[in-house]
């Protein structure tokens, strides 16, 4: 058994599937969850992805937060004074500078025992409902460690998400945030944007009724939790919107194909994606 | 038996799976089929898509017209010549005016015998190789209708769209094509235009390495054939520049959320567009 009593706080997709992931794997003995929603950490608990509901992570060994990001301040706050000098505090947040930027404020001189992560596996459902014990299994987590984490407290993070399953590479949280604001926070964005303008024009019954399997792929995204995707947005937004602008750029040379009618343009930009896009899956062929 | 003869012009996903799904249900004698790629007939007519390679519709009673659609004009000027008197013509094209305009030009005082089609059924996938009997069952198809048609011949379309298994529509080409502008052609605009944009970053080798199921799925339409999407763009271009205006307004609109750190009113362009999409998929809960 790697950890002894772990606190889950935002027992969600991520924090529930984590629970029920250690689980799974005999990692640790008993499980508190600590959230804002009763009924969800009721759900959590009749799904055995924790074992009790809790207040704070006293004496707790291993603690996850996997809440919005923009809550993080307050929760590492409350964390700061309850926690044991031998934790291993970790997260499942979508950004990195800014989580990092709330645990060197809240927990100072403790700030070298949170070891920032952030596992590539969401999913646009959400809630304790959600969680899956095989979440995590072959999925990638980014650790992106502080110069103040000793090893030791970044191998016991890794062990945690090692025993979900997960595939573990390290990242500082600067190229962490960039990669992740071009290849997951935009392509959410762009999702919202195009699902918030079908459903807000007048025919919005007949587009709906007429749309495809394109459509609910391309939109999929924007089912995701508003408040989650608000915070991650808001938390990236300086290099979300530096990506965004240059989005719009690639956008502009598109339309300026369509106005001129540049047939091998247009064809020659298509051709280019097609083929990254079907390397990047199939990278034998 | 519905068809004694019918002639699918271009054996790729739509046309052989057209073969494939007519031949199932037993609605048509012999299939001949037409096209570029030698390659391409062999593999369907391996697949049984197809009964034989040939030249043209001669003596079909049944014609399917499922190329990109600027080949149009060409197609369906050397099929004038060539239709029986009792033949109907029916395609796959994703625009409607453009291929209609062809139909007037090319088949004159025959263009009755035409009966424009769509089928919602695509796939990122093409060629012959993707054809599949079951790729229109339950799938939409919209017919629009020319005031040239007789009804016997909209009839006789209907039957082998049917036959296929297709669920059928009707609408006018102008409604079609905006429709379609907004649910189909605007995402694969996008969805190229992110997947090129990445292709072309100085570390894409580290974003397709991080990049995870949220951006395989909203670029899943980038791998769509090149040629064929050039084409639907190009021939839909002032619908579509139409709406990729007003898609950068929302754009301007979040961007406006995101430099003014507005968290509520980006939530709330958020959540308008998780509400509409869940709603869409599940009208009941």
């Amino acid at each position: 058994m790697l950890f002894r009593r772990v606190a889950v706080i935002g027992v969600g997709l991520i924090g529930g599937s984590f629970g029920l992931a250690l689980k799974q794997a005999k990692a640790c003995g008993h499980v508190v969850g600590i959230g804002r929603s009763r009924a969800n950490l009721e759900t959590a608990l009749a799904r055995g992805a924790i074992d009790s509901i809790g207040d704070d992570a006293a004496d707790c060994d291993l603690v996850l937060v996997a809440a919005p990001v923009a809550q993080f301040p307050r929760i590492l706050e409350d964390l700061s004074s309850r926690l044991s000098p031998d934790a291993v505090v970790t997260d499942g947040g979508s950004t990195k500078r800014d989580v990092i930027a709330a645990a060197r404020a809240a927990l100072k001189g403790k700030v070298g025992q949170f070891v920032p992560a952030h596992p590539i596996a969401g999913s646009e459902r959400s809630g304790a409902e959600a969680a899956d014990a095989g979440l995590f299994r072959g999925k990638r987590v980014i650790l992106t460690p502080l110069r103040e984490n000793p090893e030791d407290a970044v191998e016991k993070a890794s062990k945690a998400w090692a025993a979900c399953g997960a595939r573990l590479s390290r990242m500082d949280a600067e190229e962490h945030d960039a990669v992740l604001s071009t290849v997951s926070h935009l392509p959410h964005l762009l999702a919202y944007a195009l699902a918030q303008d079908v459903a807000t024009r007048g025919n919005s019954g007949r587009l709906f009724e007429i749309a495809g399997a394109g459509f609910r792929d391309f939109t999929r995204l924007a089912s995701s939790s508003a408040e989650m995707w608000r915070d991650i947005c808001l938390a990236n937004r300086d290099l979300l919107l530096a990506d965004l602008a240059r989005f719009e750029k690639k956008l502009e040379r598109m339309k300026k194909c369509l106005a001129d009618g540049d047939a091998a343009g247009l064809e020659r930009l298509f051709e280019e994606a097609r083929a990254a896009r079907d390397k990047w899956l199939n990278p034998s062929s």
